[in-house]
């Protein structure tokens, strides 16, 4: 790591002693800022994607506008996906849309097992840019969505309410869900040891929709690939970041999985799942991203408690409990960052370690 | 409670001994029965809400045909909203649709404040009929939507994702805020209390967006007020239920909040909300209600987990986490109830209480 001017994010990953806490936002590259919505203008959604010097371009953005101590590469989760064949439309305001859903053993076969050092060559080239661009700044983060998460939107095909149709597959032909989410957490892990290869610092999991299960089926649906996941990344000191929305159970099964961080929404108490788990894993999160739109001083209040929630000592990342919404005002983020840098120096000190 | 035929439900509400679970089925009164439907074709959401007699037929049907322990009279929870003088539409398949949301000072000053027994007797002459036409089969459940909820209804104006308006009213105008749901509260008190006179033998209150919240915003804004609903609600014996959705925190705050039963949706461990609230409250749930896209070998297995996680003893009302869905199989929400039947005998017994 020695290579990086600023590697608070790592090291609070690994809970080794930090002199304040670092802080990232979830969606940090987004439409909130004029400048991505300026390069926005120039591109839609997916050839940005595509296009590693746009991807570069937006990734970087945050550090430089909002200061924060982590980038993570602009992508999005349905890559695999799409990389697999299932081709998508991204409709502003709707989110993505597929354009065959799939839902039986037909549509099953029809999915490609990918390279993703040749099909998603792309992504690896925007990492290996934004790496050089960066020039040390700070880590870069690499992420996937869990194989659940992805596995919910290719049978779904869109957003959903009720999630019918996945629901409708793993209770009738649990043998063809189980099929597709092996193949997708094989996926996923070459995946994520390609964006490792190419410079990714750590890499986040995103289980957007481990939190529609019951407790039972989380184990038997997400929960387990997302440990076959990290058990199958080639990596060396790089952490893993778990992040599971809506996820308030089977945290120490959560914390059992190989990942070094578990991210919380903002419904959880940091306090509480530190007594629990926070001995094991690091812990991320979980301001309510809606506090953005309140005044500085209610932000400021509000971010407080989330130090205090945690308390002293390394282990902690500061984040939003999910992505920053589109139209906060940048210069609430900013004053987010800001403060957390300032005050979080009182929860530190240099045998902070020592004193957990 | 002599007249009833079936007092099982209000009996398990109080903890006192059945000889087998009660289970009814949120939304039960809804989409997924051809009989309802063809009521429907009639005549739109709205006027079926309006119109007693329309109310009263849909409202047995499931009592008829499913074999339910309870009914509830069929409503809206918008109707205090409506009555307030917040008009919307019911557009199918998108949910309500308010013409002008809530969102200042100037909007808040247009509500009326009520008087139930004159501007919603619709309902209570609905709640009167049904009771009538029940004739002492079933006990009959009257509901409202908590304050918080009706709160976040009339200042979406429709349904939302992310909560942005309501989030920036309570955070900017936290008074305005408390204003609003101070009348909502008394206003929902006032309306349980008539629907109770007018023969409902138990109330449910549903937090359908408590979980929208952090967990002191939570306390603020939602659980204040329907602790204040409880408190102001004209009853004898009638017991009252909470379902607060996505609420895994504060469970022990709710059980304070003088509810007698706590409702669960299917995230939660029923078995372990038990160890911690259930000498204080009955609990009421939790099936997954896409559960019932199953096969009646997999609705059965899932039914007993269900029964298996509460254990012996009174005090366990059936029902989903969630309400029932549109398109579920009406014969597979008959198994559900004959299987809960049957199988829940051997969880109760004479002495089952006092083996507690």
């Amino acid at each position: 790591m020695s290579k990086l001017k600023n590697d608070l994010f790592l090291r609070a990953c690994k809970k080794l002693s930090v002199e304040r806490t670092p802080i990232w936002i979830m969606r940090q590259a987004g439409r909130y800022l004029p400048e991505y919505r300026k390069v926005r203008e120039k591109a839609d959604f997916i050839t940005m994607c595509h296009t590693p010097e746009l991807a570069a371009e937006v990734t970087i953005q945050p550090v430089d506008i909002i200061g924060v101590d982590a980038a993570i590469i602009f992508s999005d989760i349905l890559v695999i996906p799409e990389a697999m064949g299932m081709k998508f439309d991204m409709i502003e305001s709707r989110g993505p849309v597929f354009h065959h859903p799939l839902r039986n053993e037909a549509d099953a076969k029809l999915l490609k097992r990918i390279d993703p050092e040749k099909d998603l060559k792309y992504v690896l080239d925007a990492v290996s840019l934004t790496k050089r661009e960066l020039n040390g700044r700070v880590p870069l983060i690499g992420f996937s969505g869990s194989p659940w998460t992805l596995f919910t939107y290719m049978v779904e095909g869109k957003g959903s309410k009720n999630f019918s149709h996945v629901k409708k597959l793993i209770f009738n032909n649990p043998q063809l869900a189980h099929k597709v989410l092996e193949l997708i957490s094989d996926t996923a892990a070459d995946y994520l040891s390609a964006k490792i290869e190419a410079g990714a610092n750590a890499v986040q999991i995103f289980d957007t929709w481990g939190g529609i299960l019951s407790q039972n089926d989380f184990e038997e649906f997400s929960l387990r690939y997302i440990s076959e996941v990290i058990s199958k990344v080639k990596r060396k000191e790089e952490p893993v970041i778990v992040f599971s929305k809506g996820v308030h159970f089977k945290l120490e099964e959560l914390a059992a999985s190989g990942a070094d961080v578990i991210g919380l929404d903002w419904t959880m108490d940091l306090g509480e799942v530190r007594k629990k788990i926070g001995s094991k894993v690091s812990l991320q999160g979980n301001l309510d991203p809606t506090v953005l739109y309140a005044g500085k001083d209610k932000i400021k209040e509000e971010a407080k408690k989330v130090l205090n929630s945690y308390g002293e000592g390394s282990g902690h990342i500061f984040n939003l409990g999910h992505g920053i919404l589109p139209d906060v005002d940048p210069e609430n983020a900013k004053a987010l960052v800001k403060f957390v840098k300032e005050e979080s120096k009182f929860f530190q000190s240099k045998d902070a370690e020592t004193q957990r």
